[in-house]
């Protein structure tokens, strides 16, 4: 558990860490937010999560009332009031609190909320869990049409997830309306071709721009390995010769089943277990 | 302003109301809400609102820790306190606070997080409002596919409400790929064809089966009006006799100009005024 949360400029306790209820994160989810890897008490490609959260930023017209610059500091802060050694930081960023209005409140008079919180992980669980690889469901993609956007708006992914566990998988592979799987609820999904060929989603505004799928395509270029931006179907995925997924918390996670269907004969692939290897040799840690 | 806001039990000062910002509404948008009218100290239609907001619950299995023949009575508690004679009730359901994870917490140890405020309004000013009608622009509807949940994933939503404001116009009618209008970023929409007919689209999983359009609905069959439940192009909207939205906090408000297109000359439509002016004797009113 996360004993010191960051608010608005106070090192809270985390039982008195609180939003007011009129906060827009709260009453309109109107707040984007990041997840970094903390690596051995270093950052993992914070600086690629702080310019996709400006993104998100940009994209919602929210302007943060502090300076992005300080984030870094502050998050060290945080990672070192709880100890953390390996786990995850988490950032949200809101319009701020004002009275219930869907329109903007005027930024002038409106700060923005940040929170920011820390939190350990047993990182042998997670490789642990690589070792086996994951089941996948699949799921239609009924989220906003803005998933490029890191927003709060997360409710239809909580729905993806908890499918996948009732299901007895980790994940969900969203699909849109064209039988075309766009990512996982929580991760990009990328699967591999019998031709040794990458293949995920391309970066439009149906997917979010994962900073470890790029992180997957530098690593691809050191390997040689080719890889390719473009939609699969469903079929396709499950005649794949490899699948996995990417996300900051789970790095690159090997697919065994997809719906149940075996994929690289319900082993987690060499390939996906390779990148897995060696993506911290390619990221950025910060101290 | 609201000066007390009922919070899981307790009825705090307004500055004192906070959630734990571990709360699922702030980081997942995993919560559902209500707006009930309150007028002249009775609550309007809130037995119909109610039913909804179990609704929204059971769709996405948030199970309350309360019984919700409570609810009346806390409402009418709030009310009381906030000295609102006219007005409206917000409340909102989330599934609770748990360390942050897509998957439900275990609702055996996750009590829900119950808000409940209260706010004045003066009904002079949007009667004003109605006197006038109001405009609204056409937008894409780029929420997620179930709005027929009552979420606060309302981020689509706000965009849209901001972007008729950005365009001197008061709400935002959403329309779908196939260029049918679903309803208004947070309102049903209505049109009145040449024949008389009011409609407006059916309750489906892409609109929010609104109270004040059930009321609507009521009121049309007391005054022999038809009505007709299906989709209607934008390029229908644009020659309708009439437009008009409905909303708990709008009632039946006639709109005036779609996209600058003016709709009955620019001015109120009579039948929309009608509706409005009875709208109140064949709702239902709690004390």
């Amino acid at each position: 558990m996360s004993r010191i949360i960051y608010i608005n400029g106070a090192y809270q306790p985390y039982e008195k860490a609180s939003l007011h209820v009129e906060d827009r994160a709260t009453l309109f989810a109107d707040s984007v937010y990041e997840v970094i890897e903390i690596k051995e008490g270093k950052q993992v490609d914070s600086e690629a999560h702080l310019k996709r959260l400006c993104y998100s930023m940009s994209e919602l017209s929210i302007e943060p009332d502090f300076s992005i610059r300080t984030l870094p500091f502050i998050i060290k802060e945080v990672i070192r009031r709880n100890r953390v050694k390996n786990g995850y930081v988490y950032l949200q960023i809101s319009r701020g609190r004002a009275a219930r209005d869907f329109i903007f409140p005027d930024p002038a008079t409106t700060p923005t909320s940040l929170i920011i919180f820390a939190r350990s992980k047993n990182p042998d669980i997670l490789n642990d869990k690589a070792r086996r690889g994951i089941k996948v469901i699949t799921h239609p993609d009924i989220r906003w049409k803005r998933p490029d956007i890191k927003s709060t708006a997360l409710i239809a992914s909580v729905l993806a997830r908890q499918a996948a566990k009732d299901s007895g998988a980790d994940e969900a592979w969203l699909y849109n309306d064209k039988g075309f799987v766009t990512e996982g609820a929580a991760s990009n999904a990328w699967i591999i071709d019998k031709n040794q060929h990458l293949i995920t989603h391309p970066a439009t505004s149906e997917i979010l721009k994962g900073i470890t799928r790029d992180g997957v395509m530098r690593l691809a270029k050191e390997f040689n390995l080719t890889y390719q931006q473009r939609p699969f179907t469903l079929e396709e995925a499950k005649q794949a010769s490899e699948a996995f997924i990417t996300a900051a918390t789970n790095l690159v996670m090997p697919v065994t089943h997809i719906d149940d269907c075996p994929i690289n004969n319900g082993q987690p692939g060499p390939v996906a277990q390779k990148l897995r290897s060696k993506f911290h040799e390619f990221a950025q840690l910060t101290a």
